[in-house]
């Protein structure tokens, strides 16, 4: 078992990661402090792991709230089957949250514990490989808006987050290529040595070969464990962790949640701030090329969606949370490796690969 | 004007008294940052103190969500018009919301900017003195669930507080006596010269003295900033504050949202409380009939409504926030000003109040 720690200071937790830890209780129960639990799964995972977990709160009292699966579903009224749960049996403030799913399922759970009674524990097990290498670390919980995407949230730190590797074999391809998504996310912002890596070992991720999953995992969750560590609420480095961010959430908010998958749009998105960093003159275009290759290869999506036209794509881009006193932001690229947040950009190459994109 | 400090290190705000703060720019201009506002009021003070707030404001991008009035609409739907308005024109991370109105009004606010992109800046503007004294300091904000009062919510410290004494002079008697009974509540914890100074001057609180109402919120806040920097997240003294409000919090949520005023329900939960800790042999007989005689000079009712019954009423004690692993937390009194937090109590003293109250 790999153990890191996220460095939070007295809020400071592990993130486990190893094959078969669900069947171990231990990760588990030294995570939990009172003498009760509820279990936050979806209709996918429930079935797969849902027994597994629960075994393990055998002696205390819990229970289980199984939603609809789908980022379609992650809107505040998903919360009320929740809250609803925890006030019928008189849960209190020393209960325990425990995501046991995805992305969605993580963010949902985290905004439920960061609101319940001002705020409970909860323990992140994410089941998707996007969820393992990037949302259940680092604290950020919320619902989406009609319109904006995440837009309604809460930062809320989990006790830990536990990763069992084996979950990731009953993971459909579509969702394995989405967290790889993120994965190379890493690479760009400021990792050469891991990109490097991915490039040589993407087709071993994709044939999900254990020890390659493990190391890109753990690798991930020690860029993004050091990044939150340095900026926990994101009044500036963790903002490079949104590299794609802003054009992906566009795609997803434009194309209706849960079209488009999360590290899908991601993907569109580090390739269109790829692309405009060239058009800046920023990036060269050997490194965009670079980044299409292994974007291709891990069978993302490297164009928009046609339906949405450059006026429409950019209304939806100035509902991003990096927008500040009304000025976009964005993660672009100097290099591999060099990501950079900035507002100081010649707003002409942002419509220039709107309308390219448009025609392509 | 008097200005006092919550102390809260690198959070810490002013809370600024005195006649006619609203005629004045400054305070307010002083606490917003960013260069976009938006005011939350409801139909009952908007018309009379929006366009006074909204002068101060006229050089910066604005506008006013107006909520229909009353505690029966303190409900997570009533978040999303104050969401819709921030997404439709795009309001950023900058964003100030300022909250014009009773506690009610403070709450929503609050917990809509405490999730609003994960958390944005908001001024309270209390205009009932409910609100001034209590519920506009210290950071507590949220909403009701059906099935318990303040359930969801979350810790959000207002940059500043503002109050406008001469904004009691619209208040209700009925609203004016509810807040006095937090007003008596600090006495009662655990300031006795405040108590006695209440005992004589509680006819010209009634009267609105703007001497004695102005010194009632300056030493009540002084007694709530206190404990709040002392314990801001209610890990010790700062339950201390909720005395009365484990058993009004039953006849709020019991009674229906909004029949009761929360300011009634504290009194007659205080009277309880004090009326429990006789029972117990902790309070001396003299001591309640002085809180009786106060609480009944004020207006405030001391019986709970007979619509409750005893068990009724412990089911809807049981879903307190200050339950932990399942033992019932109250405050209770050894003496005026004295209060203390403790599950440590003889639990058919308990059940004697209540069969009591049923019998009334």
């Amino acid at each position: 078992m790999i153990s890191l720690t996220v460095d939070l200071g007295s809020r400071a937790y592990p993130i486990l990661i190893g094959p078969d830890l669900l069947d171990d209780p231990r990760p588990l129960r030294q995570a939990i402090v009172g003498n009760s639990a509820i279990i936050v799964s979806n209709e996918t995972v429930a079935p797969l792991y849902l027994e597994r977990v629960r075994d393990h709160l055998h002696d205390l009292r819990h229970e289980a709230v199984v939603l609809p699966d789908g980022e379609a579903y992650k809107t505040i009224d998903i919360l009320d089957p929740i809250y609803s749960a925890l006030l019928k049996r008189h849960y209190d403030r020393h209960t325990t949250l425990i995501a046991l799913g995805g992305g969605v399922i993580g963010d949902i759970t985290g905004f439920a514990a960061a609101t319940y009674q001002r705020g409970v524990n909860f323990i992140q097990i994410p089941t998707t490989l996007l969820a393992q290498v990037d949302s259940s670390v680092g604290g950020k919980t919320g619902v989406n808006h009609a319109l904006g995407k995440n837009m309604i949230g809460a930062f809320h730190q989990p006790r830990a987050v536990i990763i069992d590797t084996r979950t990731l074999d009953t993971l459909p391809d579509r969702e394995l290529s989405a967290g790889l998504a993120e994965v190379i996310k890493y690479g760009l912002i400021n990792d050469v040595p891991f990109f490097d890596w991915l490039e040589r070992h993407i087709d071993e991720l994709l044939a999900r070969d254990p020890a390659a999953l493990t190391h890109a995992i753990q690798r991930s969750c020690e860029n993004k464990a050091r990044i939150v560590a340095a900026d926990e609420r994101e009044g500036g480095a963790r903002a490079l962790l949104n590299l794609g961010h802003t054009f992906g959430h566009a795609i997803e908010t434009g194309m209706g949640y849960g079209q488009w998958l999360h590290g899908e749009a991601v993907a569109c998105g580090m390739r269109m701030a790829a692309e405009m960093s060239v058009e800046l003159g920023w990036l060269d275009r050997d490194a965009l090329d670079r980044v299409d290759a292994l974007l291709r290869r891990a069978r993302l999506p490297l164009t928009p969606p046609t339906e949405l036209d450059p006026e429409r794509f950019r209304a939806l881009m100035s509902v991003d949370k990096k927008v500040i006193d009304g000025n976009l932001r964005l993660v672009l690229l100097h290099g591999i490796g060099q990501a950079q947040v900035t507002a100081e950009f010649d707003p002409r190459a942002l419509d220039r690969i709107l309308a390219n994109s448009a025609a392509a």
